[in-house]
């Protein structure tokens, strides 16, 4: 039997009629002929309540103490799933991240998976059992211990599963209906895509497009899991949601798949820098140290043995940037004349694959932006995806405006 | 070092802060010098929620899957009592049934614990730990799936640990503080006892005394385990609670130890039954398949080949008793003029291990009742007690009346 892999999340699990919802679309996959694999998150709600709790007893917790306690949300979830499969006549039964067992490091709270053994389910399917349902999230250490993979980690999971027993595909059920062009509430002719390449959707998770785990993706990628996100409150043909897949299947692509921004971003300037070898290691090495996490890096013409240095970094690391560049002035490691920081800025990015094969995706994106007035401040491109930072206040309409340029709301 | 087994009942781990106290008890013990092994309830209120969830999804649930999910309460818990062992600087850590590993067999939803390897916690011991935590009312089946053994559950946990590790004592929070020469509600002289033999126990747990799990006292009963039954929000010296013992332990010993009572009885009568041999076979072979547990049985004088036969048992179980007995007249293999059923009843009962060494308690017992005008229905006498049904609104006056005629307000 070919294998499917189902992913709910917290909202599709929130209650048992929820429950029910999403069993059924269970059921029509195994009605279709597919052994599915089913992995559950906690029911909404549910993983924030435990967070509490431990957070009450001991706000600095043993991380080991602390996966025991969150994964539990988990297990209630998919022994509900495998009950309201089993009352359905599908014969069911649930799997405890310890009993599969899911091997990870030992790294508590931020474990990853090494190795899911599949002799267990496998011998089930083999039996008849049409269902396995696995608690998501979680998974055992060399210790016997129970580990979690972190916020989001049952996108791992299903990725996981989907890549060791060799799924056709890997739904990954939400509540949004799938990846769009760019944000619906920004831009009201944001159009969803039927498909979007590994690497585009990798730039678009980790530019704030909260759909997917970035870490998750980036395991599809490498294991060629086809991924299909899609909304467990909508329809459920086989045109549904957004398929994530290698760029190779993706035959006619546009140059621009998509438009992300992001406005956690705070815009750091240090003016009169003396312009010498090393000196950017000097700046950037105690700000990495710091945890700080730099995004784009300007360096201006010098003029007279100085220059001005900027970049960017979420808009929370802030105060720590400040303290660690003050910090390397007072030691004498850097010298600088002003430390301006601007937390009045956004970033606005363009992605797609078909960039590679295109020239002069640039140039469009920056006529159109100044078409509308709109100043950039910092630039920095990769193979597939050019991001600008500009003043917060033309974000909307810096997103608008690409959208329109590169014809987004037409299908390709 | 000595180890000592704490039990925490659901009330007393209900919210992070009698969790904090329950720790601060667990502390005191740690520095007499004892390791402790914890075991833990659910959150007061968290297993009937989960129960809940069952029975919305699936009334006629998959008892493997139930335990997947009610099982999770406890494990909370013990994550929980140990971070709280920690912010105390006490070295601890948490043990779900399957870590340890409990074994049990595979009746699910009551499932008896089969061994407990000690090895995993002594050399965590060994390592310098002071205190495992074990969630209770769990264990793994020879399947690897979670068991859990019934309602209560989590004495038996405790009682089984403390036999494993020979535990010096097996001390059961909850909250009563003791056991009592009879309900405090009831009649207002009821004292405290500082001692009580396990079979004593076990009369007063079987009939209706709740403050321990039968299974939990036959079992420390078998390996001599020492239980002590405390409240976990009085005071903890070493005078606290009421120890449960050998009964050698108990070297001056009244007469009479307590004063039970059940008002979950009834009385049903069959009149003018064939008298022959087989009658009774007859009779509650039918009452048996049906599952109705019939404890008091009485046979009235024949007359002219034929007599009254009388039994009690449990009022929930009256209608499945008529249904039976109507079918066994139907089918022909009984024969009786009338059933009659009187839910009016109570049973009041004395208890002491004093019996086996003294006469005339029964006599006594009656002449006290005789005194209040209080008729006897039916007898029944066991080695250490003697129980009689009497109409229900004389309950708290026989109870009462019994108390004083045995002086159990002064201590032996």
């Amino acid at each position: 039997m070919p294998i499917l892999v189902m992913k709910f999340g917290g909202t599709s699990v929130a209650t048992p009629d929820r429950i029910r919802r999403a069993a059924k679309r269970v059921g029509l996959e195994v009605a279709k002929g597919y052994d599915v694999i089913v992995i559950v998150s906690a029911m909404a709600g549910e993983t924030n309540r435990l967070i509490e709790l431990v957070d009450d007893i001991a706000p600095l917790y043993d991380a080991r103490e602390y996966d025991a306690v969150v994964s539990s949300g988990e297990n209630v979830t998919a022994g509900l799933m495998a009950l309201t499969l089993q009352e359905m006549d599908i014969p069911a039964r649930s799997w405890q991240g310890w009993q599969v067992p899911v091997r990870t490091t030992s790294a508590h709270g931020a474990a990853r998976i090494e190795e899911i053994p599949t002799d267990n389910i496998m011998a089930k399917f083999a039996e008849g059992m049409k269902v396995a349902v696995v608690a998501g999230f979680q998974g055992v250490s060399a210790e016997n211990r129970i580990t979690t993979l972190g916020r989001g980690g049952s996108d791992t999971t299903a990725v996981a599963f989907a890549a060791a027993f060799g799924a056709e595909r890997c739904d990954i059920y939400t509540d949004v209906d799938g990846v769009y062009t760019t944000d619906p509430r920004i831009c009201d002719r944001a159009r969803k895509l039927d498909k979007i390449a590994f690497e585009e959707m990798l730039e678009l998770a980790s530019l704030g497009a909260k759909v997917l785990q970035t870490r998750s993706v980036e395991l599809a990628m490498r294991y060629k899991v086809r991924l299909r996100v899609l909304s467990s409150f909508g329809d459920n043909d086989e045109s549904a949601g957004t398929i994530v897949c290698d760029e190779e299947e993706i035959v006619e692509s546009k140059v621009v798949s998509g438009v992300a921004f992001s406005r956690d971003e705070a815009k750091m300037t240090l003016t009169s820098v003396a312009d010498r070898p090393g000196i950017a290691a000097a700046i950037f090495g105690p700000l990495a140290e710091a945890g700080v996490n730099v995004d784009m890096i300007v360096q201006n013409i010098s003029e007279g043995g100085r220059t001005d240095m900027t970049f960017s970094c979420p808009t929370r690391e802030v105060k720590r940037a400040q303290a660690a560049l003050e910090k390397a002035r007072e030691i004498g490691s850097i010298d600088f004349e002003e430390l301006v920081a601007d937390t009045h800025v956004a970033k606005v990015s363009v992605v797609g694959i078909g960039m590679r094969s295109h020239t002069g995706v640039a140039a469009r994106m920056f006529q159109a932006l100044a078409r509308e007035g709109i100043n950039i401040q910092v630039i920095t491109t990769s193979e597939i995806k050019i991001s600008v930072l500009i003043d917060r206040k033309y974000m909307e309409l810096a997103v608008q405006a690409l959208h329109d340029e590169f014809e987004l709301e037409k299908a390709a």
